[in-house]
């Protein structure tokens, strides 16, 4: 672990918070921001936090060309009592550096980004928003920025850290969404960079969600990308069904993202006494599961939603109603004991919060 | 086609021009570069020629986080007598409009865009080297800027040109490299980003360069990523393979990028009466071939490069010595008649250079 000192400069002007009920996703920004750089000589070095300002690169940045970037999305709650939660925090530096590994692009100190995190947070602690469901958005990510258009890893890095107070994912309840089978498109195949949390995954998928809100769906359902049959993701989540009392759910077919909300669910239902499989799912025994009636509940996992309950999938000519459109019982029971552990309602038996006022 | 007047703005200090024969790929930059921003409300707007610069970007800019982002790759050639030479510049803005397509960018006016390039090489006419083999390396690139964190399409983008004088590609003459045929890792699949030329598919590649590295290869061969058994493309290159006096390439299988050079060779070689084919070619019929004695000529075809030809392939167990490890006579031909086109030294009967002294 390097022991760098944390250099902090802070902000002579505050910004003006937006309105709690005003929040979106990711629009609104903190006051500071931490950023640290790499350089093969050095290593990472030059830990700080900083206003928050835009970042200055040589338009040869290989970002902009090669696209050698990976990023991490978790979540800081406030809890009634004004302290503030993070969820498994170092489940997603552990796996921003699995990312990073896949693009080989040097790992970070886990402790280290986590001490960072926080000391960030408590900076910017006025900005969690307060309202139900509302919690502050925490974006650490990755760029390459050597100015060179050689076709290999680059030699310099930037490691940052901002974050964005987002307002309630559910602004009237849990509520059941549909989904858009894509046949076409494909997000990620064996040997490629589905296991990773890197940009080129995601505006991959601009097409095939454009597919879904022409066919009057919210998000895609992603099928394998070699043969088109088995079940993978739900837009950016991992997706479960309830089929016949029993939680199944895609294995990790090293094209998935493994979702942090996906392990701490499975996690949920064992101690539940549920049963719960990884495994290969065809999109054609769900359509099977519909027909005989044993398609109980289909939801969707993953830190923005928590827990996303399907009530309509719409595969080629079949449209599958899930439990007569409505969220399930097993959906809002996962949902409300989840968020109950993040924002500190409920007990934590997992110890899967971390308390910002907590000494290390 | 917008006719927004060109702003331009010149440097008052012209940097040090690297000395012909230290120039490396991609590693110095002229003195100015093109620059156009884009917003739903405006379109492409504000072109204008600035002083090669930093850029500025909120660190937000989804660039950072979602990859969306294409990018070109052509040259400028020197001839002897001074004129400078474009090669079928109009199929690169073709396809820089059909990645874009993909990456739900919106398209910029080709002709526009080559009267702009036009314009900015003519003021930094004085960076394109002289040295034979040596080039102005010219690339248009364009990035999502908008500062939010949701997962969709940006509403602003910024398109750029910017030029780099390079070297040769073979300092000792054109000479055969060792390729590693990739049996792990996926560059693209079926219903991916394989058919544009986006960053993500090109960092998704560093972990297979290693592996061609450390199996002492110079690049990679890649195969399918639905059954790893038919060959796509060798690094940023197409590739074709001499068999028994017939030429054939992998068709445009939907994951793999489509050349302008190979489009070139294809066009040279029929007008040459050699027999041409595109069609699925497994990497076994490639091992069986070199076993019965008809695979005379392996070479990879690109922009850097032009004509690579390739003297080992090693898969698996199999290593498969192609004419001797010496560059064959087809290849030869085709880099000589090409390298002649593209600098002025042979007649083009295609019409494919653009000469910068000509009115448009
Ligand atoms: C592609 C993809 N799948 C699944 C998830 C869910 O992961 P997590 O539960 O860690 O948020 C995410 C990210 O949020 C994702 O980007
Ligand atoms: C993946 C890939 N394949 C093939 C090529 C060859 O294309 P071109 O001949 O247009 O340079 C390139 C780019 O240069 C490339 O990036």
């Amino acid at each position: 672990m390097t022991t760098q000192k944390l250099e902090i400069m802070k902000c002579t002007h505050k910004k003006q918070k937006p309105e709690s009920s005003a929040l979106e996703f990711g629009k609104y920004f903190t006051d500071h921001m931490f950023i640290m750089d790499y350089s093969e000589e050095k290593g990472w070095y030059s830990p700080r936090i900083i206003p928050y300002q835009p970042l200055t690169l040589d338009p040869a940045a290989m970002v902009f060309h090669y696209g050698q970037t990976v990023f991490e999305g978790l979540k800081a709650y406030r809890s009634e009592d004004g302290s503030v939660r993070l969820f498994r925090p170092e489940e997603n530096f552990k796996r921003l550096n699995q990312s990073s590994d896949r693009l080989s692009i040097p790992p970070i100190d886990e402790a280290q980004m986590l001490a960072y995190l926080k000391e960030l947070i408590r900076i910017d602690k006025d900005w969690i928003p307060t309202m139900p469901g509302t919690s502050l958005y925490i974006r650490p990510f990755v760029i390459a920025t050597e100015p060179t258009l050689g076709v290999a890893p680059s030699r310099n890095y930037k490691f940052m850290i901002i974050l964005s107070p987002v307002g309630a994912y559910y602004k009237e309840g849990i509520n059941p969404i549909g989904i858009f089978v894509e046949d076409q498109y494909t997000r990620a195949a064996p040997g490629g960079t589905g296991t990773a949390k890197t940009a080129g995954n995601y505006c991959a998928a601009y097409k095939a969600q454009e597919r879904a809100t022409a066919n009057k769906q919210a998000q895609v359902l992603w099928l394998d990308g070699m043969e088109k049959k088995y079940v993978e993701e739900v837009g950016s989540m991992n997706v479960f069904f309830k089929l016949n009392g029993e939680v199944h759910t895609p294995g990790l077919s090293g094209s998935i993202l493994e979702g942090i909300t996906r392990k701490s669910v499975i996690e949920l239902l064992k101690s539940w006494d549920i049963p719960v499989f990884e495994r290969r799912i065809s999109i054609e025994e769900i359509v099977s599961a519909s027909k005989s009636g044993t398609l109980e509940e289909v939801f969707g996992t993953g830190t923005a939603a928590v827990i996303s309950p399907v009530g309509e999938l719409l595969w080629k000519d079949h449209k599958i109603v899930v439990n007569n459109n409505e969220t399930g019982a097993l959906s809002k029971r996962l949902y409300t004991e989840l968020t109950g552990i993040q924002t500190g309602e409920q007990k934590d038996p997992f110890g899967w919060t971390v308390r910002l006022e907590d000494e290390e």
